[in-house]
């Protein structure tokens, strides 16, 4: 019975008033079960009326007096939002202390949202935006390495938009027909056709991919939330292969579904472990939480990880046997045995296989923030379809990717160069990490070094995780990401993306760390 | 008792798992507060006792038979995921049942979108998609009247933009530290500066409007849905007067809170009534629902009444004293006399107005789908701030709206030609309308004829105005907005959008309707 009742706070939390509705059922509806599992329709019955007796006894000690409601501790307030039951006692209270009126209510949803939203990876967000690094403007501001943007080959993009930027924009855009007639939220079928066409080369080895099942987004974050807000209810779960990028949490805030870190180890390589995803499963399980999918990046992000094709196979494999979902966050940037998952799934089970692609950040113009959803599941496509008008791309925008896409030779060119660069920068990074006595991860792809600083936090804790990221951010200047906003097991991890940087800059980053790990080493 | 469990269905309506579990509490808790309210604290326990008891041997005489769960009829299997209570049952037929594998879980939300998005609404959009009317090259086609697209200038954008474009776009945005840097989700200070510099020159009458407390969306729906997200929880509602946009009914299905249309009359003028708002409130409150806010367009959306500064003012006041928000989704093109909620709160309470501005839309760039939020309340402007990254817009795009922002006379003229066109246009089609019989309400702003085919109906219900709806589509191809779609009180009122049309269409829609109104008066 006590075990019951942890493992329904435990699943409520993030996920607005109807969630807080669903754990104080979870309270109850177990206990039922478990009577009734032995039969006893009366007992069944009896435990919560017991139940609720005492919670309303405990309420009405403590918060029926009469007195203003205003003057109730925070937590009383909340507990009061989160259980419909008490609602009645405080409006009442409210009613009789009209006069100054209170400010207006805000969602509970929204208050989880502002005050999830500030832990060291948001905090670095900031400090890169308010001082950001420049050469020339700004050599002492933050070097931003904690975001997954790609801006290797923006030389080339930049040559490619100065011969075609008359052509491809509003020369098109603006003839009448165009803009006046209705245009489907989830992408222009012209560009739905050209993406198809890129995912046939790029990422499956020439087969088809039909363009009715692509939904453009604005950003990969919207793609996964469409896609998590119709494959699971709030009160949920999916199970998550950490480290996992912080961003994110901030789909498990706006859908109210659950996300459970599934811990990948530097024993492992920090692979996939099946073993993990079935003891998390039925973990869950026995919490009586409904999981309803997988989430992965591959490769994986931050560490780095390329999946390989045995390691999809029995992830498929699993989510059959459990019947669940996967969703699968790809890019092809990372190397030529890239496998998607949809190559896996496609003579096996498509209608559980979701993808969503980082269009334009395998392009080199994340600023275009387009990506897309790949899905074969008819509910789903028609759901995510309907979503797509919450998070649509502009015509104009659409136009450039349809014409850049279009021009094959270079977009073969720049995902050649980019894989090139990719394996230059993150070999020199790791090199002079290593040098400083920093080892990154074997890791054969994505945009990160993710590197073991462990030797040198101060204490073995998330406490001294902390230190180190502010050391980098405060002294070094350099804003990573640290392995707690990652939900890393393992302490003293962080995370390098250099996909934003210029080959130049990689021994200004290094001098910049070292004076921190020459510093850490020190005092030991 | 009756009242308190009808209230609590129709309560729960369209919100996710969550929501629904908010259902089944809400069905216990008004019990205990009517028993509570008599200071029964045994008889408020035993009473949801019961129930619990009741429901459950229900369910067992029904679904516990030992069969296969997938044998059962599609409302029971609703049940069981509506009520946490049974899914123990159901997850134990299944693991007998293993085997032929079930379909994966779908969420209920996402399958009450699909479900919701059917009516005679969106088969107009369908059929506009995939028949559209052009002059040339398919004079046959569906002339689409539903849609609030305002291309109205889009000449004079044209010629802004063949003067414009080099520098306006890449050429700017492909500098690295552009690129590179990072691009918070809600907007580039550049475009709020000169979002806020447009609002202070057409709605505020030279007032200051922070940019600080903008927020930029790429769309309305978009910017609506994160502030009812931001405001109400799953199974709260919002007073919407209607006829209102059938958009908004996919914001309501996205964030699982309730809209209680509030009807405006034709004896009114379809001016929003504050004594209806007063009693559905009441309603409301009596159903023991929390009321969040109201949400209005300003011009009325399809019915095209410019609210006065007086209907605004008492609108405030009625929100300050139940102390709830108001959401105005606004447009400067309706008229020279357009008065924002944002002037009338300005001295009043800032914190409880958020207004949504169609800001691409005013300017004849629909393509560009870029609006923007603005609020005072700095807990709403975090939470949206955050929500921005699900509905971001991509950087060359709100350069182009900068540069033409920036260029305050082309804006100045593009406002006040557009203004022009729409009073020309809306006089030219609704005295058409008036010679084929057909009424219009003396609109004074907004982007369509609202139209009393009444008369012409063949039965008056609502059956009647779905055939004529079908009648304009199938026949006149014309797609308009049925009233019935707009949670309109009044029968056979429709709404007619002219601004994606140009002058010389006007001749052709009229014509087209007449081959109806004629049709419809004959039988008579």
């Amino acid at each position: 019975m006590k075990k019951n009742k942890t493992s329904s706070s435990s699943g409520g939390g993030g996920g607005g008033g109807g969630a807080e509705a669903a754990a104080a059922m979870r309270v109850i509806v177990p206990l039922q079960g478990v009577v009734q599992g032995r039969g006893g329709l009366v007992l069944g019955s009896v435990i919560p009326c017991a139940l609720l007796y005492f919670i309303q006894l405990y309420f009405r000690s403590r918060g029926g007096g009469g007195g203003d409601g205003r003057e109730k501790s925070p937590p009383a307030a909340e507990a009061e939002q989160s259980s419909p039951a008490l609602q009645r006692v405080h409006s009442r209270t409210l009613l009789f202390s009209r006069g100054h009126a209170p400010p207006p209510h805000v969602s509970s949803r929204a208050a989880a949202i502002a005050q999830n939203c500030n832990g060291p990876y948001y905090a670095g967000l900031e400090r890169a935006h308010d001082d950001p690094y420049d050469d020339v403007a700004n050599p002492d501001g933050v070097i931003h390495l904690a975001l997954s943007h790609n801006t290797l080959v923006s030389d080339l993009v930049g040559e490619w938009v100065a011969d075609h930027c008359a052509e491809s924009l509003f020369g098109q855009e603006l003839n009448m027909s165009d803009v006046a007639a209705y245009q489907p939220f989830d992408g222009l079928m012209e560009l739905k056709m050209a993406t198809s066409r890129f995912m046939s080369w790029h990422t499956g080895k020439g087969r088809f991919f039909d363009p009715e099942n692509i939904v453009l987004t604005s950003g990969a974050a919207p793609a996964v939330e469409m896609l998590v807000f119709s494959l699971a209810d709030t009160g949920n779960a999916f199970l998550v292969p950490s480290p996992y990028c912080p961003d994110l949490d901030e789909v498990k805030w706006r859908t109210g579904v659950e996300f459970i870190p599934v811990p990948c180890r530097r024993t492992d390589a920090f692979a996939i472990s099946i073993n993990a995803l079935d003891r998390a499963f039925n973990q869950a399980k026995n919490r009586r939480q409904k999981v309803r999918g997988i989430i992965i990046s591959n490769p994986s992000n931050p560490a780095g990880v390329l999946h390989s094709r045995e390691v999809l196979e029995t992830l498929l494999d699993f989510a059959t046997e459990k019947n669940i979902h996967i969703i699968s966050i790809e890019s092809v940037l990372a190397s030529e045995e890239f496998v998607s998952m949809t190559e896996v799934a496609e003579d096996v089970d498509k209608t559980r296989v979701h993808i969503v692609h980082a269009l334009s950040n395998d392009l080199s113009v994340p600023s275009l923030a387009t990506e897309f959803i790949y899905t074969c599941n008819e509910t789903v496509l028609a759901s995510v379809k309907k979503l797509a008008r919450f998070s649509s791309v502009s015509v104009p925008t659409q136009r450039v990717l349809t014409s850049m896409l279009s021009d094959t030779k270079f977009v073969g060119n720049a995902v050649k160069v980019t894989r090139e660069r990719i394996r230059r920068m993150r070999a020199g990074l790791a090199h002079g990490l290593r040098k400083s006595g920093i080892e990154c991860v074997g890791s054969d792809g994505g945009l990160y070094c993710w590197a073991d600083m462990s030797p040198l936090i101060r204490s073995y804790s998330e406490k001294g995780e902390i230190e180190m990221f502010d050391r980098l951010l405060s002294v070094a200047k350099i804003n990573a990401v640290p392995g707690c906003s990652c939900h890393s097991v393992e302490l003293g991890w962080f995370g390098f993306c250099f996909a934003s940087l210029r080959e130049e800059d990689i021994d200004i980053v290094l001098r910049r760390i070292r004076t921190v790990s020459d510093a850490g080493r020190s005092p030991r």
